[in-house]
């Protein structure tokens, strides 16, 4: 069975040593957030996800959720007892506002305990993550009586959340939904419609099941700018807090699915269920976004975790399995053959695990204390310019860094060989696991086409310059110091792409916006190089000077300053190739019509 | 449920218009191979694939393979009724020889079918397809007796074949098998020991099956030079050749696997079975390497099967499904919403699929052509030429291939959105099928390391010297036609990047070994994708001509001269990229040790 455990000392690295959070001591929320606390949640939130968590993660996947007769879920083996200690140490509160019943931590803390429970188990993960963006959805619109309704047991844990977005006929395109909310004499709507695809839809984990739902009031417009948002809860729930009558919202089926088989993906049939509007008439979607972007930051570190895991395990493997001679020579001549963890192309699918993984990691978690700042910073310039940063990150962290975890896992798979196609060996299902995060919160060509046509022209590109500028710095600093200057100029070059690459739209997008649709994709991906760059360049620089004060763990310092080095020459040299694929534009693309992909016969 | 269409167009295009069979039609087996012919064979063998194999191909994912207590294995519903069929109608007798009772044609017709039954039922295809290369093995290193005894009734497929390899601790490493065979007195061998990833190594399809084993003889040398090979058949044959006693070899369980579950991959369990060796003592590896190589071929048109049966159900999910609307203002402004076709990313996706799936069509079918060419043609000295490019492309199409083709059916099933994940729509079969490819038959790292370590020395560089003349002639020829000077371009750039890896390589490899190892998979990718772009430029050759005398299907032409240009622009910018990355070598590959893996905690 495939074990999980959480790299603690990688994320005190990420936290305590290249963000500092200690060095933001004066904002709120901050103030407890010393290295000891971050240094004993890492310790216990690591020892309960390896523990407690990941055992469960097999059989969730080979028994799945069973919908019952009467519409009632069972979730695997563990997992309603697993949420139960869950809920008792209180890990869902950690980052939630005191006066909710949280911790009041911030999100950084947070995001780390995210990473560890995804790698663990990600169909687990997802019950209590879409329970988060149920609950940012709420404290952002939700009047003062919903949140009290609602909100306490929903950060304790007591009840869980739902996002209801989907319909078979309308995904990406949430214009077309067809459920309606009628309203009522006491200020409530009938909800009725076909919700599909909706995960942690129906379960025995919680009381109740808050279902925030996308619906059309009669008369609203057809399209995006008539869709309103509903909170639906499964079992009314009563003034004084206790539950009520079942609502008309019921489990039609589970979906059959590729992976993460732990988590209820429900067809929920809305049957006249009472609900109330959350926020404005006609403004659903700007809400449901405050969901979706909580929920693509989350989904791109799930491919983040779903290749940890698998890395995690094919480091093992590599070491133990014994096949051939390293091409230099057998490193262990008293046994029949070498650990393959010799072979040079085994080792290169470890490196690029490795660099993606810690690399990732440290933009997760940095991407985590921008969302910090955004609330809680100083000034409201330093607030707004966080805001940015995140919002032009979002994609490219929910679409690239998903694309690189499903081809991680699948990289770690191959180490396996063989045994890496077997169920047993629990490899396949980090792969078949890790492949959903490309496809829902928005496919990943959604995300590049998000990035490109939303986010660059933001604030009339000021917020790309932004980034730019933030990189070029760090880079002009790096560029100094010999262990940093090759890794610094490096990226420059591949900074220098996506500059071009960003002029190339600007030159040519206008006249014809096929071109940004043609070139998104490849922008999104020069973007996520360029990025991970980054953050490698941070990481080597800390490095670099944790190595001048001869640190204890040496190896640990000097390890990432090798896959920083690692990273620039495997990653970076991409960001040309894509540029150049981007350049070609949309003519070849889009020349062939219909009947040319139909010629089969 | 998914369809399969088998691409008749394509085939005839590659096989009579740019191979031009009928030009070979002096070569013995070519003579019958009139394009009348062969429009017949692809006609019937399309019908076939489509109608009785295709349906059988999600039942068969979904039933998988039953084991019984005795150690029998029932197939998928219906998968032993079209085996009847497939033996009646002699589809497995197209290639082989007359005298086995064969039809004696070109392998190049024959590796069309398999192409077509791999796509419509990749589990299906394997049973045939492993006992093609058994045949292949006894036919090279067989005794006239064992011939007899056991190739015709493989050729009529009333019998199938096996090859037994692996065992639980050996699998690239063949040196370290412990199967022992033991010789008696009248000739035969006890053959004891375990076999594992046995495809179709028990099932109900076939009145007996011939496995191939290798094992080792008492006191032969511990390595890879002490393996032999036997013929084991599952019951004995007698003289009369009707069938005798169950030989003592039997499954003792099937894999639980990602994919393929309509294969049978067996746990063999050899237990004093009777056994006789084929071929010389201790050359068993090199009698084993004449199924793998053909078993190389065979999987990397896998990877293009499971890609083109994805991209075909991919492009009609993009006509059908309706979601938003196109870049440039509505293309149905009667309806709700466009068909996702319009989006450029989808085209992106589709555009990339149909470039890798013609252009390895054309690669497998040319490369077929040079199989039939090493054993027919003229003079000794182009058998020759052709067997040796033949070798030199074997690790790049079974490599290549199949990691192209798992990433196009991943995109493929991206094209459905969530629908993709949802396994009723045979999206996620294409990939987990698709998988299966880039691990046996040598795992993609071996095969770059057959290509980097042993192919690339070959007759002291003169292999891959003819194959850079074979592509700069093509170019210069293509360079004076304005239609595809650009293309022809970009393919010289391309080939330049190869070019310049190899000297690389010739500097920097034997020094180091490691910078052999630490680059191989990017050079197999560099080779895959200038081969693929020497395919596009022969095919934008022909069609090119064929629109000189104004054709009456225009449009296929000229498709094909839009998708060459699609995929110059798209497919060979990575070269570079790739390059620059081989040239980093090994060093920060290889600088970490064991304890930097493990750091987790």
């Amino acid at each position: 069975m495939p074990k999980y455990s959480a790299p603690t000392r990688d994320f005190r690295f990420v936290i305590n040593e290249m963000l500092d959070i200690e060095s933001y001591g004066n904002l709120p929320g901050f103030e407890n957030a010393s290295e000891d606390l971050v240094n004993s949640i890492l310790e216990e939130g690591g020892k309960f996800t390896s523990e407690v968590i990941a055992p469960l993660n097999q059989i969730g996947d080979q028994q799945g959720c069973i919908r019952h007769e009467d519409g009632s879920v069972t979730t695997p083996p563990g997992f309603k007892e697993a949420f139960d200690q869950y809920r008792a140490a209180g890990w869902g509160t950690l980052t939630q506002p005191e006066e909710l019943g949280g911790q009041g931590l911030p999100q950084v803390i947070g995001f780390a305990l995210k990473e560890m429970m995804s790698s663990a188990n990600h169909s687990f993960g997802m019950y209590p993550g879409l329970t988060n963006g149920a609950i940012e959805a709420l404290k952002a619109k939700g009047t003062p009586e919903q949140k009290a309704m609602y909100l306490p047991n929903m950060v304790s844990g007591q009840w869980t959340g739902t996002m209801n977005l989907t319909e078979p006929h309308a995904g990406t395109d949430l214009g077309m939904i067809r459920t309606k909310a009628e309203p009522q004499a006491d200020g409530s709507y009938r909800i009725t419609g076909t919700k599909i695809f909706i995960s942690a839809g129906e379960h025995d984990m919680a009381e109740n099941i808050i279902h925030l739902v996308l619906a059309k009031t009669p008369g609203a417009p057809d399209s995006s700018k008539g869709i309103s948002l509903f909170v639906v809860p499964k079992f009314l729930v009563n003034d004084d807090g206790s539950l009520g009558a079942r609502n008309g919202v019921s489990c039609g089926s589970i979906e059959h699915k590729m992976g993460i088989h732990g988590n209820a993906t429900c067809v929920l049939n809305y049957d006249e269920a009472t609900g109330w509007m959350v926020g404005e008439e006609n403004k659903g979607l700007a809400a449901m976004f405050i969901m979706m972007n909580e929920a693509r930051l989350g989904t791109g570190m799930q491919g983040l975790s779903q290749a940890e895991a698998a890395y995690q395990n094919a480091v093992a493997y590599a070491l133990d399995r014994r096949q051939g001679r390293a091409l230099t020579g057998p490193v262990d001549p008293e046994a029949k053959a070498d650990p393959i963890f010799v072979h040079p192309d085994i080792r290169r699918m470890l490196m690029d695990a490795k660099a993606f993984t810690e690399g990732s990691r440290a933009l997760c978690l940095w991407s985590a204390l921008q969302s910090d700042l955004s609330e809680k910073a100083q000034t409201e310039e330093e607030r707004q310019a966080a805001d940015d940063m995140l919002g032009l990150l979002t994609p490219v962290i929910k679409g690239f860094t998903t694309d690189m975890g499903y081809e991680t896992a699948t990289n770690m798979q191959q180490v396996f060989g063989g045994h890496g196609y077997i169920e047993e060996w629990g490899m396949s299902q980090f792969v078949r696991d890790a492949r959903i995060a490309q496809i829902y919160e928005g496919a990943n060509g959604v995300q590049a086409m998000d990035l490109c046509g939303r986010k660059l022209g933001h604030k009339g590109g000021a917020t790309i310059q932004a980034f730019f500028a933030m990189i070029d710095e760090e880079i002009a600093a790096a560029s100094a110091d010999p262990a940093l200057a090759d890794i610094a100029s490096r990226l420059e070059k591949a900074l220098g792409e996506q500059k071009a690459a960003t002029m190339w739209f600007m030159q040519n997008a206008m006249t014809n916006p096929n071109n940004l649709g043609a070139g998104a994709y490849n922008y999104l991906h020069i973007m996520g190089r360029v990025t991970l760059g980054f953050m490698w360049l941070k990481m080597a620089k800390v490095a670099q000077a944790k190595l001048a004060g001869s640190p204890s763990d040496k190896a640990f310092y000097e390890a990432k300053l090798v896959t920083a080095k690692y990273y620039a020459e495997r990653f970076l040299p991409d960001c040309g190739a894509l540029r150049r694929k981007l350049e070609a534009g949309a003519e070849s693309m889009m020349a062939l019509d219909a009947e040319a992909f139909q010629t089969a016969a």
